[in-house]
């Protein structure tokens, strides 16, 4: 390791990759110099920007020399101490990471898809090789969720990690709660505002919380990355109709990312969930995240702010580099890491079947004597029962909605439960669940 | 420096103070020492807990010859490479720490009143000696707030910090909003139940929140420990009335620490402070903090979580502990840390009369005609205009209760015009301000 203070020689950076966190990424880099060479004691420098396009202005002014169409420029470059890794998708982000690894250089990156879905490799490769892989900006934008979890908590035993970790989803969610407006339509609106993107199968199926979840678990639990055994389900079920409902019920809905932990056994699961109106995270709007800790030891700490956009999620990147920056300075090997394939324990996770909750019903059925009976009759047979039913709009001839909510009941029990009464001959198919979290 | 590592020796702690923190600590080193191994990759051991009293049941069992009535069994013991400090106080906490940091420990602690009032001296000598100095439980308990502000939020420029960081005022707080009971009435009850001291003055003064503050600003700005120049009103003239007017006028009441720079001034206030119902910090209630950092790259962030306790606090320290640890075992010298006596830029301290804000007034005023124009007029010349008024009750004889909020005013002015309002015939003197946040 070269002795980087005693030379006064800079800590040199290269970043692959000139989109939206890119930018923000060398934005902070070049305009915030000065203020981390203060803070840090030695500077940190930005050799190389690599991207296809290197003509396109950003917004602000690149050294010359700085730009290069080769990402080799970066992974091979001797000159190189820290390679960010920012152009996202899966193939080549990989192989550039790994190029970067092999030849010496810790890697930061905000690829949470990556890491979650092959990060293992990486992880290992960066074990063996001795360097470091920076990945705060994977969860949260600008929030440092990772470093609080890994380090700040460092002394706690972690029963859940939960929130609101995917922005479009949000923003979605508080539109229609706001407006009553339905979720096709709010989605269009959402994509002409640039909030979501053209194909926005991973915010609003949920796939990007579960690759988030990935993340916050492995480093909560000290398992490995278990992305493939997660329960997905997106928002793109949820109607305003849904919405009204919990209102009425003193509820909210958002789109959670629940990590479980109990006797050794993981919960792993995305999907919509109803949360008490008064609940502090209930009130997080729009594009806004937040990530709910609960410890042994500090009970429950929250980790709110902008979960996405180019110079929050530069922030991150930035500190990530910073703390990779004052181990090389120091002539540090890098720290055991937060997530490391080797010495991991095994994941127990729970079955989605056997997961207890809460469970908000809402059916469509004929307004005839004997169908609720029907209905709380099947609930009854499977274990499950009712905390209070809302009927409302009366009609001779059509089917009116029917809302109900349980106490805690199992997953495997309610879908039996719904199957039977999807198919009762007074009810209409398709019933809907939502999954309440709050107290009993 | 040993290698600690490749010895396969255990980085060794030592704790001066076994009360509620101390307590809090030692259980977490003691029980979750074997997560800590797996989680750092190598053991923290404690040598030596010192304290007068080593009698009392703490709950726990502590091993054999860990206990001493003697400090120097910590600060001078050259099998011990960290110090906790963890007896409060000034004196006898400084006389501590500075021995260790001469003995080459470096050093944790929760001491915010010290590090507040006289930390320069002890940073100046840390920094001389080489050693860390670990006070992240100083502020917000369990919170990681200073690796948040120092690591996680390294690459931004920081506009403003503040928060509720004393729980015993926000829990009294609390209790009068929801119970609509009075200040004497709560404290006593808070006193019973242990969550506010016999000589409550620091707490529900404002000092504590101020010495936090000192803190949260050196980091912040980078600029020296300047808590003299602080100005602190606790929540003790705050009354049931003020408090449902504010209700009324869609406010609630918290105190707040609020350190903001602009231009290179820097504003240091700890008031009670009205906020909008619908902001997320009006629902932090009860005992919890909350801290939110704002900042022009990653906007506004927001902390959440216990702000006091043993084992919440204790979670801090090991964590502080944990990091210097984990530089002592890679042979590194200490990071420049997050407050630095040299090369601090000096502080310009906006004087409180200078200070822009929205107003809450309450006057006690005669129900004649004229008085608002009077009182109103006042205003006017004094530069302050009126937002608006609430006028209840109306009697004959008896002064009754006239609000007004402002639009943005100076401290100055508003100082000028109180005192001559005061002084009118038709109103009562003691009239009440409440500083307003929000937007305009």
């Amino acid at each position: 390791m070269r002795n980087i203070m005693k030379n006064k020689q800079p800590v040199r950076v290269g970043i692959v990759g000139f989109g939206t966190v890119g930018s923000g990424t060398a934005r902070i880099l070049l305009e915030n110099a000065g203020l981390l060479e203060q803070r840090l004691g030695f500077p940190i420098v930005l050799k190389k920007i690599a991207d296809l396009d290197i003509k396109r202005d950003r917004g602000f002014k690149v050294p010359a020399g700085v730009l290069t169409t080769n990402a080799a420029d970066v992974t091979d470059n001797p000159d190189i101490d820290i390679a960010v890794e920012l152009i996202g998708g899966l193939k080549m982000a990989k192989s550039i990471m790994l190029r970067a690894i092999q030849n010496g250089k810790s890697v930061v990156t905000a690829n949470k898809a990556l890491l979650a879905e092959q990060g293992t490799e990486i992880f290992e490769a960066a074990s063996k090789k001795g360097v470091s892989i920076g990945f705060e900006a994977s969860v949260g934008g600008g929030i440092p969720i990772i470093k609080a979890l890994g380090e700040g908590l460092v002394a706690n035993r972690i029963n859940a990690v939960y929130g609101i970790v995917n922005g479009t989803s949000n923003y979605i969610l508080t539109k229609m709660t706001d407006e009553g407006r339905p979720f096709q339509e709010v989605l269009a609106e959402a994509q002409k505002l640039g909030y979501a993107e053209a194909d926005p199968t991973l915010d609003v199926g949920g796939g990007d919380s579960a690759h988030k979840l990935t993340i916050l678990a492995s480093i909560a639990f000290g398992i490995p990355l278990s992305y493939p055994k997660i329960h997905v389900e997106g928002i793109t079920g949820i109607t305003p109709l849904d919405i009204a409902y919990a209102s009425e019920l003193g509820y909210k809905i958002k789109l959670l990312a629940i990590a479980k932990s109990e006797d050794g056994v993981v919960e792993l699961r995305v999907h919509p969930t109803m949360l008490p109106k008064e609940a502090l995270i209930s009130r997080v709007d729009g594009v806004m995240n937040a990530i709910y800790v609960n410890a042994k030891e500090t009970g429950d700490t929250l980790y709110y702010g902008r979960g996405a956009g180019d110079v929050p999620t530069g922030s991150a990147v930035v500190s990530d580099i910073a703390g990779i920056a004052r181990g090389l300075v120091c002539g540090a090997s890098p720290s055991p890491g937060l997530i490391q394939p080797a010495g991991r324990q095994k994941a127990r996770i729970r079955d989605m079947g056997d997961v207890r909750s809460l469970y908000y019903f809402r059916f469509t059925a004929l307004d005839r004597p004997g169908v609720l009976s029907r209905i709380s009759g099947v609930l009854g047979e499977n274990n499950i029962s009712i905390a209070s039913v809302i009927q409302k709009g009366r009609s001779k001839v059509e089917a009116v909605p029917l809302v109900i909510l349980t106490h805690m009941a199992r997953e495997k029990d309610v879908r039996k439960a719904l199957k039977k009464i999807d198919s009762l001959r007074s009810v209409a198919s398709g019933s809907l669940l939502i999954r309440v979290e709050g107290n009993e």
